[in-house]
């Protein structure tokens, strides 16, 4: 048996000896513990604060025992390195939207090293204290990171970004160029660092049509991937809503793709034809029903994925605000007490 | 040839000269003759003045030839009339959140007729003015109306709906058997008033995980079906989002299935098995890039329809009120220009 972790042999494919589970956005403001640490400071002084950062990406292990621990930070610690201001009230807002050429061309593509040492400090510190536990590093995919540019912020129908597409298309993939070498510089840097793997978040990528996500998203996350895989971690590519593009995005590279709560694991299996590890895909409200319910779906969701090539139990988008952190350690007890072992298909 | 419009020989999956389409909320903030109007009155005030809402619905048909009119309304109309107090700012509010068993029982299902003359007064009056254009009535599909209760308004999470749902199964499907007995009685009471064909919007089922559209929103939109099918007049579904269930639902009894931009109109095709007739599906977005955009589109989405049982061009979703008239002028002109004749089989 490899001496790798249960985690990271299920990314690779191996037959484990029962589903690992994380679950995305597990250091956030549902655990007291981090609203503890979050108050001594600002949410990007947290994110810049390696000690700070390290502590609140141990507290969910510790709490709950989970598989796998992902760096606290935000996909737009980048876009700030690049020379976007960027400002953090309620939620994140980009007061200079880029919307022109001339505005791509003031961004830069930074030094990993020198304008974002804190992240990497982070990962040094996290593996030194918890060596047990995989960590994963993570970025924005370059069309999110793009559409949070265009828009200055998030958005309902992020019809900026689009008609920014539409207008100028040469413009905006000069854009999502430098963000891909933005972010595999980035995600090589927190490989470098210590991270045992990686999860490139394409959080918008569903509100595009499949053809603009062929033509906006998909290249510019491939190239990323091409980019990062010669460090020969494990990479995992969350898309959110993004159903009718599945299949393509399988042969991508990514060795594991995030599936949301609203495609069956099954179904998603037979669009991604057994060449990737899917990850997923309990709807995050139901950790805020009764204990009854959340047993219930763990066991849909595991039967669900039997026939799959491998399976990282999983939310499928961040764990809400308001959830009881006792429902998470339930979700985990329920996740390890029903887990599929998985036996070698050659014994 | 049937006397019938194109547009309802096209619901019905009949052999028709052209592609016809119209748009979802094509009466709506980007035309200026409608902000006209509106500025009137507020904006329930224009929902409940047939005279304006019969203008408004008239409108686009007068600038742009669209082959169908929907009547002027609001979904929330009906949950109004059931007893719930609404409000309309920016967007809609129901300041007394439906959370509880007796506040169900408090709701009650109203005689459409005596409770909503408005929009019956509002029908007929576009039918005499416009015997020519068939009009369209509809209504929100229980879920998203119970969804809009249960939130008090909008969601970007609809999680207490879902914890609602969770918590009180019983006393949430209390709640959708009210509402679909409304919504039933409303569409009637709409065809009975001259409307040639109904939509009921699902706006938020896609929300939705499949094991939970199947428990809390398909049978209630089946009831509802089954309730207004004895009228004679083709019944459109758009679940917005719903694409793991799309063949489930078409088997509803729905003659009409809507689309979004994030399904190509041929895997929806394949998904359902020619049991119904689609409607879409272009991104609202695209009519505020270049009309060259604009044109492709239509063709691409004119191509992926030719197999199809019959296809109504429509966008994937609400017009956004940024666009230029002159856009959606131009987009229906290129899908008359370029929509498909569908000659009969056995010729």
């Amino acid at each position: 048996m490899s001496k790798e972790s249960l985690f990271i042999r299920a990314c690779r494919g191996e037959q484990v000896e029962r589903t690992p589970i994380w679950v995305m956005r597990q250091a956030g403001r549902y655990l007291p513990e981090y609203n503890e640490v979050r108050g001594k400071t600002t949410f990007l002084g947290l994110c810049k604060t390696p000690e700070l950062a390290a502590q609140v990406t141990m507290q969910p292990i510790e709490r709950f025992g989970l598989d796998a621990a992902i760096i606290f930070s935000d996909i737009l610690i980048p876009v700030e390195a690049m020379g976007a201001r960027l400002v953090f009230d309620e939620g994140p807002s980009l007061p200079e939207p880029v919307r022109d050429a001339s505005a791509v061309d003031r961004l830069v593509v930074p030094d990993p090293i020198s304008t974002m040492p804190f992240v990497l400090e982070a990962i040094r510190t996290f593996r030194s204290e918890m060596p047990d536990t995989p960590l994963i590093g993570f970025a924005g995919a370059p069309f999110t990171l793009a559409a949070y540019l265009i828009e200055g912020g998030g958005s309902q129908s992020y019809h900026q970004a689009k008609r920014f597409m539409y207008e100028a298309p040469k413009t905006v993939r000069a854009l999502l160029h430098k963000l891909a070498l933005t972010v595999a510089a980035h995600l090589s840097a927190q490989i470098d660092a210590g991270a045992q793997a990686v999860q490139i978040f394409d959080s918008w990528a569903g509100y595009l049509s499949p053809s603009d996500y062929r033509d906006f998203a998909l290249p510019f996350t491939i190239q990323v991937i091409e980019a990062v895989a010669p460090k020969g971690v494990p990479i995992i590519v969350f898309a959110k809503g993004v159903h009718a593009c599945l299949s393509e995005l399988a042969m991508s590279g990514a060795h594991v793709l995030g599936v949301d709560w609203t495609m069956p694991l099954n179904v998603a299996g037979q669009l991604t034809e057994g060449r990737v590890v899917l990850q997923g895909n309990l709807d995050p409200c139901v950790l805020l029903g009764p204990k009854a319910r959340i047993e219930r779906e763990v066991q849909r969701i595991l039967n669900e994925a039997k026939g799959l090539r491998g399976h990282i139990f999983n939310l499928g988008h961040g764990i809400l605000k308001w959830t009881d952190p006792e429902h998470l350690g339930f979700l985990v007890d329920s996740v390890k007490r029903n887990g599929v072992v998985r036996v070698p298909k050659d014994l």
